[in-house]
């Protein structure tokens, strides 16, 4: 046992700052997957599609192979650039994983090591057969095709026109061996013998949407992939979104059209990749927030757009996938789990079902940071569930902010402020051209620790960098002339005060729930940090600037995808939408507008805590 | 009692012969309806709308009021014309019913008699309520509508996102009070406060289409039209259809559409004169045979045009209807009952529900002549029902006849081959013109009663009216100078055999019926006569050509349209539709081609039992 420990190493990947143990001679993409790092892998590790890159930014590791050599140029291996699936661990290590390393495909596969789908399936494959016709025996086609398996009684199941037009065809084909696709008592399509049924869980989030194939009898994940959502041209945000379904005419069709034509292109692209054919798309599953899923489904906006935000409908709804233009087997269904309430939605209600917060032993939080972050808070003696949404802004995704840009290369992503100048990392080694979330983020919490701001957010004068702007202050991350950069790469004082906007709506948020729940900040035991925003912020930097109450940082729980990984459960389970319908109605939203002192609250939250001005630069 | 009867009159309705006893005073139109003699009215017998014209052909009757001279010239009040609804009777009377007195829309009226739906309804109207929201209660609009009733739980139903879509803004017009229609546990449709649910029930038959508007609380029919098939372009019989759907491209879905666009006429028309909006239209009911109902719904026909003419499927569907593109309420359902087998489909099926033959005490036979003719038998000793289906072919309606015309003005439609010359009535007090179904069934059984035609169907040379004619020998009916005709009116030798073979097809399928369920013909104690032609057709010519085994004329029951009927059984019951589901699985589909011996009493059948050539005309 004593010599197992001591054979393990520790791999410490940044910019997330996770630790993980590993074996010696473990692949970083090992490690990375035991540790639930997201990396991105089209070919599953063979060292063959190369777009696991990781950057070695200290330790000891296996010689470059041939494969790796085949994907990165001899100055990036001289940069200690590796695919981290040919990279092999002979020391405590650290690594950097950039940007284009973790994209939402990839995130995806933190949820392999997600709890598996309990109970009844949602769709179930039966063999059908019967005999050819003849003079004799001329009965219909849907009543000649039955189960093969005894125990399903003849002609038992409904079927739907669209259906029996796929039978006869496919029928005479497959000379009347069939598989049919069976939900309840629905036949909703029918395939080539053997064909497994397929379904597609959809996580349709503000920016991005992330779609997962799986086999729906043994749950396994078949390809995933990430796109943008292309509803950004209407909007960066679901308010600017909304007006624009209720102002423009047809304007809601068009937004539902454009994001179903990209989900329907990238079902295509999941099915290629899977090699399964689109009729063996039996079931569709989608969560999003409330916005979201009115949006796509097109419901009235008008009463959810204005005050008191009234959704048309948060009960769990059911449509045939082919209404929204999806390539599925031709009677499958599309579903979308119940939204909670408020902004807070069926993206909620799967975070909570799969972190399980219905059966959380102690004070659990879920905060799902985005445009609009949900918080959920589960305390179990108290057989509570609230949950309310805060609208933080774009501001951690680089929107709002002077010079901020989506997390892709020629981005500040980290940022320390040494006593000898200002270190940073930049997404994919060109010079700074912007500064992304995390690294506005990181900039803040450095500010916030050097006191370089003080309580009310007001950058330092004389701080170091810290200068006179066109807008008020600013602090200079890279000159011009040092950075390769057209300007000077600064942060300015609107920029601090956007984040802490943001970092407020959530603190203040999280605070109300506590304050609704009874309970101190100290009791809280957990708090699983769901989406890709709460993966990848510094979890440090985020602690310094205060957007939680001080808990320790092992509190916090990156959770991959939680959003997606419960919409892969309910895609699969009967059991699992029941259990989230449950989830939902148990769980109370709480509007924040209305809740007593809200607004000093987050005049509080608003504050920072500085450390003392260090004395250099005073 | 004695004085009663004594005081009771006879009135006889021609062309079907039919004899209705009532009280004097009564009028023509009450006698109709009490007898079950269909006549057309938009007014409800008020005297306003003219459409119940009669002609009196013999007895004593009220003078013409102020309303008839309204309606009718004086040339045609002379000639003996009335409206029904305003004739009173005084003595026993003989009137004559023509053709456009007799439309679909009225045949409808027949089935006002008809036995009542029972059992669970299939649309329940649930009043639905709920507070304004507020800060405090932002509840979505799903959950804060809830049925006023305490029996129905809060959110226990299922809705559909296009329910949704009609919910929010109805809510706020109807300040939170609405109609909800519920189908089961789904809410189909929200309307105005206590509006009403109506359904449609549809009889889609080959040539006409019969639409009911009823009332689907009380199961009251609110209006009724027949209006034609415009598939009738793509070809006069479902064959020609289906070879239209199989060879051209985009044929079925443009055979589908056009039945449907003509659907929704109707119903638009249906909704204007009930005063209904079309959102209250809650559900749809379409009875057809079976190869209507595939081209209804487009599903598969190459396995149904060529043998052994195998369905794509029997089974009930459903199907939202505005998938077909019916204006209803939004979630509305279209459902057709299951067919039996072959071409003997959901019409017969609402027949023998219409008809009760599952729970008949005698043996009974239900026949709906048409282009197909279905006969079904029910053998009550031996838990037997039967049904087939016959290729009886189009000549019953006029055509494939050499001057044949459907049943309007200027057709020939009784004919009596008299001492001093042919005897006939022609529609329409215009000059003949040609000759319908029910003409020329009259002129055969004429030659046969009065042996102007032998056994094997060949016109006698010598018997009065036959003559040498271009296609062989041709019996005229009406000389061109006599009638103002362009031609001659003739019978032809064709049309005699075009005939022959119609009704051999009937009786050789009901002898084989018989057969099968081992019951001799003198058994069958009740024949129902569906549809059009069942009640059209002049009776006693259809049993002197031998198209049914010899029994007493009061077997034969006219029965109006009890496809329609039993399409709004069905429409309105759940129960019903069991019934019938359980009727058609019970029913055995006997397949004539292969029935042994068939070909032999085909021939057979081909037969006449002509009297004695009379001698005047030897």
């Amino acid at each position: 046992m004593d010599e197992r420990s001591q054979s393990r190493i520790e791999i410490t990947f940044e910019p997330s700052g996770r630790r993980v143990n590993a074996a010696p001679g473990a692949t970083v993409m090992q490690a990375a997957r035991q540790g639930g790092v997201s990396l991105a892998s089209d070919c599953g590790g063979r060292g063959t599609c190369g777009r696991c890159r990781v950057r070695l930014l200290a330790g000891e590791v296996s010689p470059a192979g041939e494969d790796e050599q085949a994907w990165l140029t001899l100055r990036e291996l001289q940069d200690g650039h590796r695919l981290a699936c040919c990279c092999h661990l002979r020391s405590d290590a650290a690594v950097h994983v950039p940007p284009h390393s973790r994209t939402a495909e990839q995130r995806l596969q933190l949820d392999g090591g997600g709890r598996r789908a309990a109970g009844e399936p949602v769709i179930r494959a039966v063999a059908l057969q019967g005999p050819a016709p003849t003079l004799d025996d001329a009965r219909c086609d849907t009543a000649r095709l039955t189960p093969a398996a005894a125990d399903d009684a003849r002609g038992r199941w409904r079927i739907e026109p669209a259906v029996v037009r796929r039978l006869s065809p496919l029928a005479r084909r497959w000379d009347y061996r069939l598989t049919g696709y069976l939900r309840g008592d629905r036949l909703v399509g029918v395939a080539a013998p053997a064909a497994r049924p397929v379904g597609l869980a959809l996580d349709v989030g503000t920016t991005k949407i992330a779609g997962y194939l799986l086999d729906l009898d043994s749950g396994r994940q078949l390809a995933a992939r990430g796109v943008m959502n292309p509803q950004i041209a209407y909007g960066e945000d679901v308010i600017q979104r909304l007006d624009h379904a209720l102002v423009e005419p047809g304007g809601a069709r068009v937004l539902a059209d454009c994001v179903w034509r990209e989900i329907d292109a990238l079902l295509g692209w999941l099915c290629d990749r899977a090699g399964v054919e689109r009729e063996q798309v039996a079931e569709v599953c989608a969560v999003g927030n409330t916005a979201c899923m009115h949006l796509l489904l097109e419901l009235p906006v008008a009463q959810l757009a204005a005050s008191p935000f009234v959704p048309a409908c948060c009960a769990p709804l059911e449509l045939p996938a082919r209404e929204v233009g999806l390539g599925t087997a031709v009677g499958a269904r599309l579903y979308t789990p119940p939204c909670i309430g408020g902004f807070v939605g069926a993206d909620c209600a799967a975070v909570l079902l799969a972190a399980e917060l219905d059966r959380a032993a102690a004070v659990t939080a879920a905060v799902d940071i985005g445009t609009n972050t949900e918080i959920a808070l589960a305390v179990p003696g108290r057989d509570a569930l609230l949950a309310t949404s805060c609208a933080s802004g774009p501001a951690f995704e680089g929107a709002h902010i002077h010079q901020g840009m989506r997390a892709a290369p020629g981005a500040v992503e980290s940022v320390r402020l040494e006593e000898d100048g200002v270190q940073m990392a930049v997404i994919g080694d060109v010079p700074a051209s912007g500064i992304c979330g995390s690294g506005v983020v990181a900039a803040l919490a450095e500010l916030v620790r050097r006191g370089g701001i003080d309580r009310r957010g007001h950058l330092r004068r004389g701080f170091a960098g810290v200068r006179a702007g066109a807008q008020g202050r600013e602090l200079l991350l890279v000159a011009a002339a040092a950075g390769g950069a057209a300007a000077d790469i600064v942060l300015t004082q609107r920029d601090v005060e956007a984040i802490q906007l943001a970092k407020a709506a959530v603190r203040s948020g999280f605070d109300a729930l506590l304050e609704h729940a009874g309970v101190a900040a100290a009791e809280v035991e957990r708090v699983v940090m769901a989406g890709a925003f709460g993966c990848h912020l510094p979890l440090a930097a985020v602690l310094d600037i205060g957007m939680f109450p001080p808990l320790p940082r092992a509190t916090f729980e990156p959770a991959g995808n939680a959003a997606g990984q419960g919409a892969k459960l309910m895609l699969l389970s009967a059991d699992e939408r029941r259990r989230a319908q449950a989830v939902a109605r148990r769980t109370r939203f709480v509007e924040l507008k209305t809740t007593p002192g809200f607004n000093q609250r987050f005049a509080r939250a608003l504050r920072f805590s500085p450390g003392q001005p260090e004395k250099k630069n005073q």
